[in-house]
């Protein structure tokens, strides 16, 4: 096959020894069932964070938020179309990929996490069965939000949140402020408590209750999301829920969080791990106006400047920070 | 009202100081709606001996495992009925208690663990509306294992369990070997891991697959129960749970566990706290035979012998021991 004549490398930013840097990479190669994405917009998220601190011990390209268009495709009809992609490769064959649950495959890779180079790049691959179309509705800025808004999202397809319910969210990071949002279109009684003057301004805007650290100690909660990425979170969580309740899990850091078991047993707690969610819904949630993202994007960056990029999105009153390449 | 010419004081079983003493008491007063019952037979359970390390912070009558007779009553109908009863005592006023759910009132007192003087004695009263009357194919060996069969039926109102589930069964305790009978009559393939064969054995001749200490490393369940007691048995459970799957947790003890919530989160792992159960199907289930309780006791003996019954109950090769007053 003769190769077109195109650029055989490409800037990327690569972690490696706990460092960040970015450098001339050659061009990824496209696997049987991939296609080629010219990324046009990513978004740093706290697992990016997390994983230049050691987390998840990968090496190579970081980043899994991303908008891009299709370049190279054995399907014709992907060329040119706008797309996100969901972040787990699987194998389709296994006991999990089987049962529904393909995000949970025994030898899945993930994009920029695990086993598969990330999206902090000019290009990108991902199985054509990754990826979703964009509709003209969803902006470029609101596509980068659909990988956590589904994380948001999976929650309503764990647990049943009907309007009477009094929900409390934990953290006012970028994915509390998505889960609030998100749990509000089902109940008005959501309450998010968090450290950042600016972040719950921004909730309070779209009608959403919100309290600065310690407030209200008494209230409890018939449902709690715990979205601090803190060890402390789940006990903060268990004095603030009813019998019964349930505490939904997000937060994911190194190490082991000291929980009082006695507690959860004697109230018949469940605790309810939660990862990522369900992409068709995060698109017909923002197709529809129903997440507004709008004074969530502090900074965006060319890729020559991802190390100033990740600075910023390093501090706390951050919300969310850009790449463009 | 003339007062009966009857005994004034009763022998019971009193915690003081982390002290426990047979002592000659003054008999129980009879609150409105309630029955004096006099004390057939009782069970220690694992509360009870955590109780004298100083567990709920209790002092009075322990006990909460008991057989016995309405001997005094307003509604004539209950006398000399022979009887078992719940161990919550709640307002039926409350929140939690509107919402259906009487065992978590917020003003609940509990027998002989919280605010309510226990069954260790020759009498006790707890009101009518926590009695059930015995039907007679159920002796008074099995009656005293109603709460504890009742707690482990909890489990099938919590949890779906499907013939085609694996579910483990981590802990040969009193408590473990009634859940692996009451998940055997859901599934064949239930799993108990435990450290003493003699309790193994008594499972192996039910029919349900037993493992001492860490075999089968490589397994992995679609649920687990936690019954081993100990503040490691949830790492235990992170360790063999399928993604997806659910940890039932029936352990309390002191203290914290140290549990690693990024794999929970990662894998969307469900913990769930399980306390008491409903006594109709634990009725229903021993009347009908389909849990054997026999073998299951080491020992019975008097009130006055109650240090010597709470000694064999600690030794971790014990299973049952009961209390005849």
């Amino acid at each position: 096959m003769r190769k077109q004549n195109r650029v055989k490398t490409m800037q990327a930013v690569i972690l490696k020894d706990r460092r960040v840097s970015v450098e001339e990479v050659p061009m990824p190669s496209v696997e049987e069932g991939e296609a080629l994405i010219r990324v046009s917009k990513a978004g740093i998220c706290n697992t990016d964070l997390e994983m230049i601190k050691g987390y998840m011990d990968f090496e190579g390209i970081i980043g899994h938020e991303f908008v891009g268009r299709v370049v190279e495709t054995p399907v014709k009809d992907w060329i040119g179309k706008r797309v996100v992609g969901e972040i787990n490769i699987s194998c389709h064959k296994c006991e999990m990929c089987q049962a529904g649950y393909p995000k949970h495959c025994s030898s899945r890779r993930v994009l920029g996490i695990q086993g598969k180079e990330g999206v902090f790049a000019e290009f990108m691959t991902l199985p054509l069965s990754n990826l979703h179309s964009l509709p003209s509705e969803i902006s470029d800025v609101e596509a980068v939000f659909v990988e956590p808004l589904a994380a948001a999202l999976e929650i309503l397809d764990q647990v049943q949140i009907r309007k009477e319910h009094e929900v409390l969210v934990l953290g006012d990071g970028k994915l509390g402020l998505l889960i609030a949002q998100v749990i509000r279109t089902q109940t008005p009684d959501v309450f998010c408590v968090g450290h950042h003057p600016r972040k719950l301004a921004l909730l309070q805007r779209r009608g959403i209750r919100t309290c600065l650290k310690n407030c209200d100690r008494d209230q409890k909660f018939d449902m709690i999301v715990e979205a601090t990425g803190n060890p402390k979170g789940i006990s903060e969580a268990l004095n603030r829920i009813k019998p019964r309740g349930k505490i939904v899990v997000k937060s994911t850091f190194y190490g082991q969080s000291g929980i009082d078991i006695s507690r959860m047993v004697i109230n018949e707690i469940q605790l309810i791990g939660s990862r990522c969610g369900p992409f068709e819904k995060a698109l017909d949630f923002l197709k529809n106006k129903l997440i507004d993202v709008r004074d969530m994007v502090d900074g965006d960056y060319p890729l020559e400047e991802a190390q100033e990029a990740l600075e910023l999105a390093k501090r706390t009153k951050t919300i969310k920070v850009f790449l463009t390449p």
